[in-house]
């Protein structure tokens, strides 16, 4: 039986929180009445408000024409225990296989966008595409957050981050020191 | 004391292997005989070969028009022994502080480019700035990196993950499942 976190809202301004650490991510995205999922490891906080993501997410994914023209995806932060479905679903295509199906995820409906959200993950995070200008030549996707959903069960999630080879680094323990930091760079 | 460690050349192709994970890192720069050092998290890997670093550098950072005017940078990747001098460098300037001085780390030369490596970093990545037209609208700075130098002395470094207000994730334990993957996909 997978984890159901109940999730709030959290401020878009702080997506860092759970996205700066570099974790493994999981993007599902709707086009034209299919969904489906991704696994992404190369993205980077661009801004805090408005939010802004970029990712890379390669030509030949399926995902990347249903994000291109809707315009939207979701990015699911999972945490370890979903290892067997972040593996499974790097390594099989929405092309011939129903991800939410075959990996045993709920679809659950975001709030502002048509993608949906994946309700077994930590946090999930509505973007909007909102610049295209490097698709063509880095396959670079710029998103802004527009709502934020994060579970409330642990402050810490134990996400994974991927080596390559096969290889992931689980989350370990926090270390913590606003007292050596001008309140400016918090 | 800090850890002097000893390095080989490592395949640029796949470093990747100490930036996906996501941890902090310390950008080491060289513009009209100045060094200085910046300290990033917004940071993401962006094609294996050429091999492609995607940075976010806020364009008040020191580092940014030195960045900017040499074309060149070094990702420098520190460990957790080093959290003083990762705190103290992300809140100091380089305009009014030597901060390689200030904070004992050492500027060793590298192969390719003018702007050091730091010595006390697990791994170094020797970059050349290949693409600036996001920099105007996103601070985002294209590199490449054109050799890296990486530690023997153990499998995994113990690098820091920033999540804001002043508290940082150690990487934990690694777990590997090479059989799961496509070998295409590892």
């Amino acid at each position: 039986m997978k984890k159901a976190y109940k999730k709030v809202d959290f401020p878009t301004e702080k997506i860092r929180k759970f996205l700066e650490p570099g974790p493994i991510v999981l993007v599902s995205s709707r086009w034209e009445g299919k969904e489906n999922i991704m696994t992404m490891g190369w993205h980077t906080v661009l801004e805090f408000s408005p939010s802004l993501v970029g990712c890379m997410i390669t030509a030949e994914n399926h995902s990347f024409d249903m994000i291109e023209k809707s315009g939207e995806c979701v990015i699911n932060i999972p945490t370890v225990d979903l290892i067997d479905e972040i593996i499974g679903i790097g390594n099989s295509s929405g092309a011939d296989t129903d991800k939410f199906n075959k990996f045993g995820l709920t679809a659950e409906k975001a709030s502002i966008i048509k993608a949906p959200l994946i309700k077994e993950c930590f946090a999930n995070y509505e973007c909007k595409l909102v610049d295209k200008q490097l698709l063509s030549k880095y396959n670079f996707f710029i998103f802004e957050v527009v709502k934020a959903h994060v579970a409330t069960s642990s402050k810490y999630p134990k996400t994974v981050h991927y080596l390559g080879e096969g290889i992931f680094m689980v989350s370990g323990r926090h270390i913590a020191f606003p007292e050596k930091f001008k309140p400016e760079n918090l």
